[in-house]
C-alpha cells in the first residue's frame, strides 16, 4: 500500500458534539431537557458529519474505480481474513509489532473523514484501550480505495470491527488515544456487528458524571454534595444523562472507561478480601439466600410462596457463619448477595447488594476479630492503590475527589462509642452538643465525626468500639465489665461501611439476653438459632459483615452506591 | 507433675456403642427405626460409661483430697489461664513442641476413664485432626487430683474445652489420632462450652454414608446404587442417620470429618475455576438475583411481591454474562446462586444452587469457548487430585468409588452428539436402539453412554458437541453447515455438568429464530434481551454454566448432590 501521511492531525478526542449549555441539574424537569437536548444534538451532529464524509468522498470517489470491495464491508460468511496476520491487543502492542501485519477487533470510537482520500478511526478494546487507525487511498486504487475509505468512514461509531491493518509509529504521540506511540495502516476493514446510526447514549456521554439519580429521593445534604460536583466538572461540553438513561442504555454505560475501571476496581477488593483471609486460615462458605424462616425480626424482607409454604430471602449470612464456628470451623468467609426489602430511593441503599462476611473463633478476647477485620480493610485500601492506581485516577477524572488517607501502620485510630459521641459534643456542630453515650448514631453524626476525626487524627478509617446495648440486637455480647455497652464496632470510612462484634455463644445467656430485649426465643427461626449451640459446644466467636458497594462508592468518593453496583437494585427499578 | 505410664492402651477409636444389627436401608420405616435404635444406643451407652467412670473414681477419691480446684472446671470470668504456655494447633505440632507447655482449645472426641486415676481424652480440631490426652492424678495430688480425672472423664463428648498440657512422645504411635506422634499430658482442663449429655447424633453417625434421603422421591437406579452402597459399608458398627437428622443436627453434621472434606474440595473447585479464568483474561463479575421478568420462559422460576409489582429469582446469568460482553468485556464469569423453582424431589435437584459461569467473545469460532471450559474442567479435576488428596480419600472412605479417569493432555474426548447417538445404538443397552439424532438425550441415556464411553475411551469426562436445534433454546446458533444442529455442547462426568454453546448476537436473526421456535420476541424480558444487540453492535461469543454442587458430588461419586451443599435447599427442606 502507499502510505499516508505518516502523522496527520488526530481526529478530536470527543465527537463532534455541540456544547450544551444546560449544566446538570438535581431537578429533574431541567436533567429530562437537558437530556433530550443531548440526544437532539447528538443525533444532529452524527448526521451531518455522515453527510459531510459522505459528500466529501463522492466528489471524487465517483471517478475512481473500486478494486478492493474484498477488503471491506460487512462480514460474511464469505469474508476472508488474512492467515498470517498477527492478532494484537492493544495492551500488549509493542515495537515487536512494528511493520506487521496485525488484526484487531475492536470497537469504532471515533472517526473523522480527512477530505475524499482519507479517514482516521479511534478503534477501541476492553479496559479503555484505544489506537489511532487510518485508511488512506493510494492513487494505485489498490488494496484501499477511495470508496472503501468512504465506506469507514460511514460505519456508525460503537460498531465491532474487525481490521487488517499495518502497524506503524507515528512521528508525534496520537495524544487522543491510550496508545500513543503506534497507529496502525488499515489494509482490511470489516463490521463484525453494526451499531444504530443514533446511539441511545454516546460514549462520551456515558463517561460523563451522572446528572441525576432520578429514581431516588435525594436528601438535602447529597442534593448539595452532587450538585457542586456537577458544576465543578461540566465544562467538558458534553452533556451528562440521567442514571436511567444509563440503566435503559446498559451496554454504552458499561463499555464507559470509567464504569469498567470501577468494576475492576470491585473485583480487586473482592480479591483482595478473600487472599488475605485465605492466608490466615479462614475457610470460604456459602451462605443460602432462601431461608425458612424471617429470623431477623422480619421487617424489610423479601417473602416468597414456596411450595405450600413461605420463604424469606436472607438479610445477612450471620447465622450461618455462626453455624459454621459451631460446626467445628475455625474461621470463616462469605462473600455474597444478601437482600433487604427497604423502601429507601436513597444513594445509599440498594434491594440486593453485597455483602462480604467473615467470623471467627477468638482465644484471647473480641478484638482479635476487630483487628482482623481492621487488618483486612487496610490491606484491601492499600492493595487498591498499588494495584488500581490507574482506574481510581480514572474514576477521580470524572469524580473528584480528595486522597483517601489511611493510619500509618501502628497508628489505627480506634475510638470508643462514648469517645466519639464526647468528640461529637465538644468540637461537633452546634446540633450534636448534646448527643448521648446510650442512643446510636444517626447518619448526619457518623458524616459530622467523620470530618472531625479527618481533621483531628488524619485518617478517613476509623474503628468505633463498644456500641451502647441499646444500639444493637440481642446477639451482642455485653461487655462483662460495663454492661452498658457491647462487645461491638462499627468500621467507618465517613459512614459506616462494617458492623460486627461479639456474639453470645452459651444458650442460656442468649435466651437471657432474647427475653430482655423483648424478643421471644420460641418464635420460628430463633428457637433454630439458639438450639444451634445447644446441639454442643460452641466456642466464643465474633466478626463482621462489609458492604461491599458502600466500600467500593465511599471510597471511591461517588455520588451513589447505584454507581458501583454491575446491576443495581433499588424499589424502583429491577431492569436490566 | 508425675509422669503417667508414657504408652498407656490408647482408647478405643470410636465410642463405645453396641454395634447395631440393623444396616442402612432405604426404606424409611426400617431406616427410622434403626435411627431409633442407635439414638437409643448411644444413650445407653453414655451413660454406662459415665456410670462406670463416676464410679471407679468414687471408690478411691472420697480418700483423696481435691488439691487442684483451680486446675479444672467449667470457664468462668474468674478462670485463670497460664500466660506462658504456647498457643498450638494440631496441624503444625512439631517436634519442637516436645517438653513445652501449651494450650489447646477443642472438642472432646472420646475419652475413657482407665481407673480412678487416671483418663484419656481425644481432642479434636478442625480438618479433623486429633490427639491424646491423658490425665493422670499424681500421687501427691498435685497439679492434677483424682477428682480433676473423675471430673475430665465426666465432660459431655463434644463440649469445647481448653487444655493446658505438656507435649510428649509416646512410646509408640497413637493409632486412633490423626497426631500419632505426639501426646499431651494434661495439667489444667476447662469446659467452654459444655455440649449436652446426650446428642442428637453422635459424630461417628455422623460420618458414616447417610442411610435415607428421605425427603426425595428417590428414582430406582438412585435407590439401587444406595441400597448397595450402605450393604457394603455397613459393618463399622455405627448405625446411619438419615438426612433429615442430619440437618435437624446442623452441628454434628458440619463437624464430622467428610463434610469438612467435601467442603474443602467444592472450596478448592472454585479457586482452580478462578484462578485459571483470571490467567486468561477473565473478569469476574456479579449478576443479580433478583430480575423484573422471568426472561427464559417463566417456568419453574420463583415469583415474589416486589413494592406493589413482581420480581423473579435468576435462574441463570446467561442474558447477564451477555450484557457484559456487549457492554465491553472481552472474558466474564461468575460464581453465583442461581434459583430453580421446580418441584423435583431427587437427588440431581435443589432449588437453590451455585452456579460457575463463564461467556467469551470468540474470533475463530465457537470452539474456542469449547476449548476453555474444558480446559478449566480438566484443570479443576487434575488440580483436586493434588491439592485435595487426603480429602477425596477420607471421602472414598465413607463413600467408596472408583478412580476418576481424565484424559491424558492432548487425547481430550469430543464426540458430536450424533455420534453419541450411533455408539448407544449400535453397543448401548436394548431399549437405546432406536435413539434419534434429533431429539434430547434423557438421564438413563445419559449414563448409558458415559459407561459406554468409559469402556471404550477410558474416561469418565468428555464432550457431546452439536447438539439438535430441537434440544437447545433459541438463543441457541444453528451451525451454518448443518441448521438440524446447534454451535451447542455438554460436558459429561457421568451425567451433565455443563450445559453451553454459541448465543446469536445478531438482533434480526435473533428475533427471526425465536419466531421460528415459537417465542414472541416481544414479551417482557425478551424484548430488553433483544435490544442488547441493538444498542451497540456486539461481537460473537460463546460460553458455558456449570453446576458446582453436580460436579463436587458426581466427581465423589456422593449419592446426592444434597451432600456438596452447606445448606442445601429442596421443596421440601428450607432449614437450616
Amino acid at each position: 500500500m502507499s502510505e499516508p501521511a505518516a502523522n496527520p492531525a488526530p481526529p478530536p478526542a470527543e465527537p463532534p458534539v455541540d456544547a450544551g449549555e444546560e449544566g446538570a441539574s438535581t431537578s429533574k424537569k431541567a436533567a429530562k431537557k437537558a437530556e433530550a437536548k443531548a440526544k437532539k444534538e447528538a443525533e444532529k451532529a452524527r448526521r451531518a458529519a455522515e453527510r459531510a464524509a459522505a459528500m466529501a468522498a463522492q466528489s471524487s470517489a465517483a471517478a475512481t474505480e473500486d478494486l478492493a470491495t474484498e477488503n471491506y464491508g460487512d462480514e460474511t460468511p464469505e469474508t476472508k481474513l488474512s492467515t498470517d496476520a498477527i492478532d494484537i491487543h492493544l495492551k500488549t502492542l509493542g515495537e515487536e509489532h512494528v511493520g506487521k501485519k496485525v488484526q484487531l477487533r475492536g470497537w469504532i470510537q471515533n472517526s473523522r473523514m480527512q477530505g475524499a482520500k482519507m479517514v482516521f478511526v479511534e478503534i477501541r478494546e476492553e479496559g479503555n484501550w484505544t489506537i489511532q487507525g487510518i485508511a488512506a487511498a493510494s492513487p494505485e486504487g489498490t488494496p484501499v480505495g477511495r470508496q472503501m475509505v468512504k465506506w469507514i468512514g460511514a460505519v456508525n461509531l460503537e460498531s465491532f470491527v474487525i481490521v487488517e491493518a499495518t502497524v506503524e509509529k507515528p512521528l508525534e504521540p496520537v495524544k487522543s488515544c491510550r496508545v500513543s506511540d503506534f497507529e496502525i495502516h488499515i489494509t482490511k476493514f470489516f463490521v463484525h456487528a453494526a451499531a444504530p446510526a443514533v446511539l441511545g447514549m454516546t460514549l462520551a456521554a456515558a463517561n460523563r458524571p451522572i446528572a441525576n439519580f432520578s429514581d431516588e429521593e435525594v436528601p438535602v445534604e447529597e442534593g448539595v454534595e452532587k450538585l457542586s460536583l456537577a458544576a465543578t466538572s461540566e465544562p467538558a461540553g458534553i452533556p451528562a444523562a440521567t442514571m436511567l438513561t444509563h440503566l435503559d442504555n446498559i451496554v454504552l454505560h458499561k463499555r464507559a472507561p470509567i464504569q469498567q475501571a470501577i468494576a475492576d476496581i470491585r473485583v480487586e477488593v473482592k480479591d483482595l478480601f478473600r487472599s488475605y483471609l485465605k492466608e490466615r486460615g479462614f475457610k470460604e462458605f456459602e451462605p443460602p439466600c432462601l431461608i425458612g424462616a424471617a429470623s431477623e425480626g422480619g421487617a424489610n424482607v423479601f417473602r416468597l410462596p414456596y411450595f405450600g409454604t413461605e420463604a424469606f430471602l436472607a438479610q445477612s449470612p450471620q447465622f450461618y457463619k455462626q453455624m459454621e464456628i459451631a460446626g467445628g470451623r475455625k474461621r470463616v468467609f462469605s462473600i455474597g448477595p444478601v437482600f433487604r426489602a427497604e423502601n429507601s430511593n436513597t444513594p445509599r441503599h440498594m434491594t440486593e447488594f453485597t455483602g462480604l462476611d467473615l467470623e471467627m473463633e477468638t482465644t484471647r478476647g473480641y478484638h482479635e476479630a476487630l483487628h482482623m477485620l481492621e487488618g483486612v480493610l487496610l490491606h484491601i485500601f492499600r492493595g487498591l492503590k498499588e494495584r488500581c492506581a490507574a482506574e481510581i485516577e480514572l474514576v477521580r477524572s470524572v469524580y473528584p475527589s480528595e486522597e483517601f488517607l489511611l493510619p500509618e501502620p501502628g497508628k489505627e485510630v480506634r475510638l470508643t462509642f462514648a469517645e466519639g459521641q464526647k468528640l461529637l459534643r465538644e468540637e461537633g456542630p452546634e446540633e450534636f452538643r448534646n448527643v448521648s453515650d446510650d442512643e446510636d448514631m444517626s447518619t448526619p453524626q457518623e458524616k459530622a465525626l467523620g470530618a472531625l476525626v479527618r481533621k483531628k487524627y488524619g485518617v478517613d478509617f476509623y474503628v468505633l468500639d463498644k456500641f451502647p446495648e441499646t444500639a444493637r440486637p440481642f446477639y451482642a455480647k455485653l461487655d462483662p465489665s460495663n454492661p452498658r455497652v457491647c462487645n461491638a464496632y462499627d468500621f467507618m470510612i465517613g459512614q459506616e461501611i462494617l458492623s460486627g462484634g461479639q456474639r453470645i455463644h452459651d444458650p442460656v445467656e442468649l435466651e437471657a439476653r432474647m427475653r430482655q430485649k423483648g424478643v421471644d426465643p420460641s418464635s420460628p427461626g430463633l428457637k433454630e438459632y439458639v438450639d444451634i449451640f445447644r446441639q454442643a459446644g460452641c466456642p466464643a466467636h465474633s466478626g463482621g459483615g462489609i458492604g461491599l458497594d458502600r466500600v467500593v462508592s465511599w471510597y471511591l468518593g461517588l455520588p451513589s452506591v447505584h454507581l458501583a453496583a454491575y446491576y443495581p437494585r433499588t424499589p424502583k427499578r429491577l431492569a436490566p
